[in-house]
């Protein structure tokens, strides 16, 4: 799709014509998110109606019925329609054939594949295992579409399989806890989009998470009372295997281990007050963020021990293949300053605190064993020596992924997917585990299993988290599930935004909670003009609001950069509007007509805008409303000019783009969206 | 406050100099809701700064740690400061002295009531119960108000108890399921608004909502496996006591009792196969509503078996005093139509239906008070012969309720909390338990316990239930709590748009869901027009939707109806805009402008909204987008005439009458709030 393609879908959108009213033509309207491997559209159309019934005719068990009692009732909750809302017996208007179970415990192996293929009289849909069925269903309900006064499926063959074996997000629950209504309705919107993998994040130097009964003061000294009981967690990992996703538990260690040592300060490697390493503590969790000295011991046996005991615990709670060990930024000053742990390397022969990390990794690597799981860890822990086994998940980016491909290591990429960093989708989208024209020999390149979003909590309450992750995760999704040479931007935010409302029905918050935010900072229901500003807004990324405001655990999370959202749509509506304006200013009617309008009501909003920030925690972005009408008024003038094809007075342009500069800065912790197109838009004045 | 006042609020709000702007004046904003007993207003205010703490200096427990925990947090929360969360030992900003922890169980004896002074040097909280203080807090929290950069509580001096010692809200979980995230929410809420009772009803014709461990075919075979489990319940029922909330759990019966029966046919007082009441069913999960024949035996000694365990176990789960029995819309024709019970009431000299059900009352006091329950029931209850001891829950309104309190039965009133019926905040608020000039004597009226709003759910889902409750629910909780005399509907909405604000902390989306709403029937991001014509109408009540929809358990809840608000702000904006600008259409120019700028805004949207509304769920309210426009412009040309005091051209008036005829219509399921002022205005042009 051309962007001019894209352009008069969006001002089919703005002006009420979007998606849905195009119903009204047979078209199929392709919402698809991610999009399949291989869709061929045929003629015709499946017509949804009250009749409608879903049977599965070869093999079913209690979770396959499961994906399809949800699926009829979101047709019902979709479309209206009243319809039985359990599985027929007997021929049906979708039938689904499965080949059997899948895996007992869901691996990266999983076959999950399937095809669907909807004509006229009905649809079938194909798999070998229920979560390709469970991906299957999914697209099944993406197919829906408004058709005059009702809903039909456009008749489509679609042979579908995933580009990555792995495609996860991971949240933090440590740094701040998010309730399990956080996670269910996240692991909701991961099916949704076909991801498979829930990395948990559950301890680090600011909270452990996760009861364990054989060591109870994990929790009970080190999580201020939020952690997920066993009983939550079981019910998760059910829930997400219910929708065709593996969990996949991190506890990282040997280092961001802070938590652990409140109970257990035997584990750390600090010299204690017997300089032997005995008598440690009292360690405290760390309220604030970083990197810290103290470190699990990895040269006593105790330590081990402990590991064992723990790591098989959660084992049997937490049934996935695989287990995090975490593994990074480990600084190694306790290992420095200990001289019996110095003493140990020497006898070891270890060089360096890298390679005794790699040997307490090469410990480890049995004790997982023999509790039946493989390991992953983060990039820091791909050092000489690394058993191969070892999954490495990159942060550092696709170079380091490549060295460790290269070097017979599996790995994943997770550097480009970092949601706290405040891309935008579009960026997210075009970073790729395995680009185009990389290096890699074929067999090099089955290492890349693929990538994870990161969904680190530093800044995040339960409130700000479902706008951090949602819709950007799902381009990511995307990227991991469909071919490589599909890079279409422009397409890609056109079905970002249909499938960003269709994820509400989870009850993520992402599109809402800006309101709820805005109503509380500025204290009433009546917040319109806010909203016009909100809208052109986005927050700062992690480091620059780490180091703008001393961010701790314990700083509230309830400022305007918590209500407003990463990359909302006026960053590239404007961009490629103003793009398309900029073609043929004389020729591009509506999207002048509709730049004006835009920057009218910014012009509009402005005034009464500021008024409502005087609210005490409005008042440090203030400067914002005034900045909103200024270059709602900047934009009017730049068309005027450029209708007149008149040079704007000498200074004009120096100070258009002195304001815009000025509205870069990062004032209120938080940032135009629209300030490069409309520096285009200045600059083309003659 | 006079409708002036009012007026200038409103129109503060609307251009952004609402309660929170006017903070940067020192005077104090009432927002408290409900009102207290006694307020008296001081010289000062007590700033709040990241140095606040909070104590409890006499006596503490674990649910007074928490409500004090729970402050802390939200004070963080609501002004930004970052404050030690934790409660201090010795001086603190606000001290909380407590006598003791109050009831063990908590009953409607409980002492609720509290003091709190606020000084420029500290807030001093007072009261004898853990409850009391509970009240108290949400007090304290709703006094802390903007003042320049920072928040500040105003020094005040307030005693306060109850009016009344039962201020409930009913959730019916039974004809849609609720899930254990709406109940939280909602005590949460019922919390912030003092109200002390929540209502579960638990079992209904359509769903039996509760596991019972004695007779596990209940929800087995009553319940499409939606129902709470005990762990649930029990956590509930905690999570209610930390909040000073009691659960009171109904088990309607010996009708509205049809879920029982598919599990334990037995209990039925049909002929049965044999003519004798044996071999019965089987019977079924009512989908569709109303009364229906199966009920209960009252005659038969197995069914007290049944219901003394069933009772018992239940009564170990739920420990309030009280066991709700229903006993309402029993409409005897099972018990007519069996011989053998027609015998058994010959026998018994039992002259009609009404009497056997007295009988069965009877014969269920001593199982509840063995159990060491007291019983409540509906209306039909009250009949003669009733044991005294029970309290009578009034559907049927005041005259009823009068009538048993004269009979020395205690009651509560729900006649006129209703909130299925889609009142006004302003119509509910009026309703009261003991209106002034009841005839009632001094001892009569003590038997008036007070009131319960409630949500019967045919028409509700987990995504419309919050704006079926809230706001109207805080004003029904300020009449069962603040004085008799306390009646100022334009105050009322002052205060309850700030409080239905302060709601949605609670993760409440009465606010929210109505565009959450909107883009799923739109299907689209872009919903801009349809919020303004979805902020101008209401859903019809709960008989109208049933005889126009034929509503069923089984019908979608996903129109039009189901995302917008009842009595949204529009209704009383609209109205006492319009009364103000009546008064001296010359002279009220703000209140001109307000209503042209609002005329102009549905003009504006009109054709964009009905665009939108070519979606298949919008299709039938699409008629609403063209009159939204036609009003706006009557709107605007009665304004016209009215400036000019020019006569309207002879069949304008009654042309635009007409059109406001047809608009009241219940098309689409909706209401517009507006069209009575509307025609005001144009009665009014000469």
């Amino acid at each position: 799709m051309t962007v001019r393609l894209a352009t008069a879908f969006l001002f089919g959108t703005l002006l009420g014509t979007g998606a849905m009213a195009q119903s009204s033509s047979p078209q199929f309207v392709n919402t698809l998110m991610p999009q399949p491997a291989h869709l061929s559209v045929q003629s015709g159309t499946l017509e949804l109606t009250t009749q409608f019934t879903a049977s599965e005719d070869k093999f079913h068990d209690a979770r396959l019925d499961g994906a399809v009692a949800r699926l009829l009732k979101r047709v019902e909750n979709q479309t209206g329609l009243q319809i039985a809302t359990a599985p027929a017996s007997g021929s049906a208007t979708l039938t689904v054939t499965v080949d059997g179970a899948g895996e007992v415990i869901q691996s990266d192996d999983e076959n999950e594949s399937y095809s669907l293929d909807v004509t006229a009289s009905g649809a079938h849909l194909q798999a070998a295992t229920v979560v390709g069925a469970i991906h299957g269903l999914e697209t099944f309900y993406q197919l829906i579409q408004p058709q005059g006064a009702g809903f039909i499926l456009p008749a489509v063959s679609i042979q579908d399989s995933p580009r990555f074996r792995w495609r996860g997000l991971m949240i933090d629950s440590s740094r701040h806890f998010q309730p399990i209504e956080v996670i269910r309705r996240t692991i909701d919107g991961m099916a949704a989009v076909k991801m498979n993998v829930f990395h948990w994040h559950l301890s680090d130097d600011q909270g452990f998470r996760v009861e364990s009964k054989v060591f109870p003061k994990l929790t009970e000294l080190g999580s201020d009372g939020d952690f997920y009981t066993q009983d939550q967690v079981r019910a998760i990992v059910a829930y997400a295997r219910d929708r065709g996703i593996r969990v996949v538990p991190e506890f990282d260690i040997p280092g961001h281990a802070l938590s652990w040592l409140v109970g257990y300060p035997d584990l750390a490697s600090g010299v204690g007050s017997d300089g032997k390493g005995n008598n440690q503590g009292p360690y405290a969790i760390s309220r604030i963020y970083g990197i810290f000295d103290p470190v699990l011991d990895p040269t006593r046996e105790n330590t081990y021990k402990f590991l064992d005991k723990f790591l098989g615990e959660m084992a049997d709670l937490f049934p996935d293949p695989y287990m995090h060990i975490g593994g990074d930024e480990n600084n190694g000053v306790q290992w420095k300053n200990n001289p019996r742990i110095q003493e140990f390397m020497k006898a070891h022969n270890l060089a360096d605190t890298a390679a005794l990390q790699t040997y307490f990794n090469h410990k480890l690597l049995p004790i997982l064993q023999k509790h039946g799981k493989k390991m992953i860890g983060w990039d820091e822990i791909f050092a000489p020596g690394l058993d191969k086994e070892a999954v490495i998940q990159s942060w550092r980016g696709f170079d380091s992924l490549a060295a460790s491909a290269k070097a017979g290591y599996s790995g994943i990429l997770s550097a480009g997917y970092y949601l706290d960093h405040i891309n935008s989708a579009e960026e997210h989208y075009l970073v790729d585990p395995l680009p185009a024209g990389s290096d890699l020999t074929p067999e090099q390149s089955a290492h890349i299993l693929g990538g994870e979003a990161c969904m680190w909590s530093e800044h995040i309450s339960p409130r700000s988290v479902d706008s951090r992750i949602w819709p950007r995760t799902a381009a990511i999704a995307e990227r991991l599930w469909s071919p490589q040479n599909l890079r279409d931007v422009d397409d890609m935010y056109r079905r970002l935004w249909v499938e960003s409302v269709r994820l509400e029905d989870f009850g993520l918050l992402h599109l809402a909670a800006e309101d709820m935010g805005l109503r509380k900072l500025a204290g009433t229901q009546e917040i319109t003009p806010l909203k016009t500003l909100a809208g052109v807004l986005q927050p700062v990324g992690f480091s620059e609001r780490y180091q703008l405001q001393h961010t701790s655990q314990l700083t509230p999370m309830d400022h305007l950069i918590d209500a407003v959202r990463p990359d909302p749509p006026s960053r590239y509506q404007v961009k490629i509007t103003v793009a398309e304006y900029l073609k043929d200013p004389a020729g591009a009617t509506a999207a002048r007509a509709q730049l004006a309008a835009w920057f009218q009501q910014w012009v509009d909003a402005a005034p009464k805008a500021q008024q409502l920030m005087a609210a005490p925690l409005l008042e440090s972005a203030a400067a914002r409303a005034q900045q909103l009408g200024d270059l709602g008024a900047t934009g009017l003038q730049a068309l005027d000019y450029l209708d007149k094809k008149q040079n704007a007075p000498a200074d004009w342009k120096q100070s258009k783009l002195a304001l815009i500069e000025e509205a870069k800065k990062p004032v209120g912790l938080v940032r135009f969206t629209v300030l490069d197109p409309l520096q285009e838009l200045v600059n083309a004045v003659p």
